[in-house]
């Protein structure tokens, strides 16, 4: 009985380690990080939106002569009010002197209504939560760049670190992207497309998430399907290398698939 | 030809004040921060899943043990790995002796993964950034609450200030919500019931937002509907009070809104 006791224990041991083991080092984390990553990037926009709405009760023109979001928040964070939308301030955040000069102008005929302190803080406030989450996300693109490098340096050179990493979230293992058949690849994300194909005798689909490769946006459209085909080989290709070899074969399949989507376009 | 000149430039100027002051101090503010607000209870869950979903490959024992999401979420922020949870630690932020000696143990024997520095140091600010978001949350609920004592003091004793404030929301201004029947207060937020309702006979709902009031949950099932038409004619009661008298009615109210309740439940 001590020995069975004893046995169980050591068992249990040894499992819990190799479920530490199986984790530990493990692809997962680039999984983990993508979908905060798409989580941060709705949340930036809904908190954008919301600034926008909220800020234009006091300043309305001026979302529409700064049109990048990041931009007109960090104005607003860093200027706060209208009254200080002076031109030499503009600049240090929006480096065009055309449109400060404007902003500017624009800043003093308002038709805006003025905000009391307490109005102004939780609109400055929420700017900021904003621009920071824009800051962790950008790091977090960072994080994610350097694991798909030193994981699967042959797809990230060849599919960019994000859709990598997307495909790899789709696939939900590296092992199972590895063994996964360049047809798959090709329509991974559109599996609703796909399934209704298959159903109801529709088109197939062309392309699933590897239709934001941008050399796929260079070729004609009509030849997006032969291009999409192709990419999906080259990807294939490169995960291969990356998990079963090791050599890097990204520049010479970079530059056939920059001629092809020539020949394509 | 000068006169009619300098006729237009005062109109506009004239309108552009109007503008202004159309907007000044009104209760458009409200309507923004409570958008926002609810904006912020969405993201705050996006964020806190991300964590949970990704600090379980660590310690994954710790969100059975802890269920509310911003004590979790200030236990990674602040003692961040798993062999830093130890008794006089966790206690800090969660005040359960109980508890925090079962997460020491757990701690100790967890089938998590080990994180390295990179991938702690993400995880952790993304624990931050929700916590932060948190505080700013909370800080507008403030500053709602503020809003709605000032301009609304008495829906916002009988009705809250949350609830308040999204009534207003819903009626779009203080004015379109003072000249609202109280049936409409009533059903307000349930549009599509009531719509279906009117077009296909169906039931008509018994009560839109103000299903949020704690006083409604009190009373039994099938007394909800004559407790919801009771809310609502005091929640119309206090509106028009606060828009055309200025008397504070809501103990009264207040009290016989208990009463009821007392009577339905």
């Amino acid at each position: 009985m001590v020995n069975i006791e004893s046995l169980r224990k050591k068992v249990i041991e040894k499992t819990k380690m190799q479920i530490k083991e199986r984790l530990a080092g493990k692809e997962v984390h680039i999984i983990k990080a993508v979908n905060t990553l798409e989580d941060l990037d709705l949340v930036f926009n809904m908190l954008f939106e919301d600034v926008r709405d909220w800020y234009s009760l006091h300043f309305p023109e001026l979302f529409r002569l700064v049109k990048e979001p990041e931009k007109s928040l960090a104005l607003i964070a860093n200027l706060t009010l209208r009254k200080k939308f002076v031109k030499e301030e503009i600049v240090k955040y929006y480096a065009n002197e055309e449109v400060a000069a404007e902003l500017e102008k624009k800043a003093k005929e308002s038709t805006g209504a003025d905000l009391n302190e307490e109005q102004a803080k939780v609109i400055i406030q929420l700017a900021e939560k904003a621009l920071e989450l824009k800051k962790y996300r950008d790091m977090l693109a960072g994080f994610i760049e350097k694991e798909m490098q030193s994981k699967l340096p042959n797809l990230t050179k060849i599919a960019g670190p994000l859709l990598g990493a997307r495909l790899l979230r789709e696939a939900k293992s590296l092992q199972k992207l590895a063994f996964m058949p360049s047809s798959t690849i090709q329509v991974i994300g559109a599996e609703k497309a796909l399934f209704k194909h298959l159903r109801k005798g529709t088109k197939p689909p062309k392309h699933g998430i590897i239709f934001q490769h941008p050399l796929l946006r260079k070729v004609k459209r009509e030849n997006r399907g032969k291009m999409a085909r192709a990419l999906a080989n080259k990807i294939s290709l490169a995960i291969k290398e990356d998990y079963f070899g090791k050599k890097d074969i990204s520049d010479k399949v970079v530059r056939e698939l920059e001629e092809k989507a020539r020949l394509l376009s």
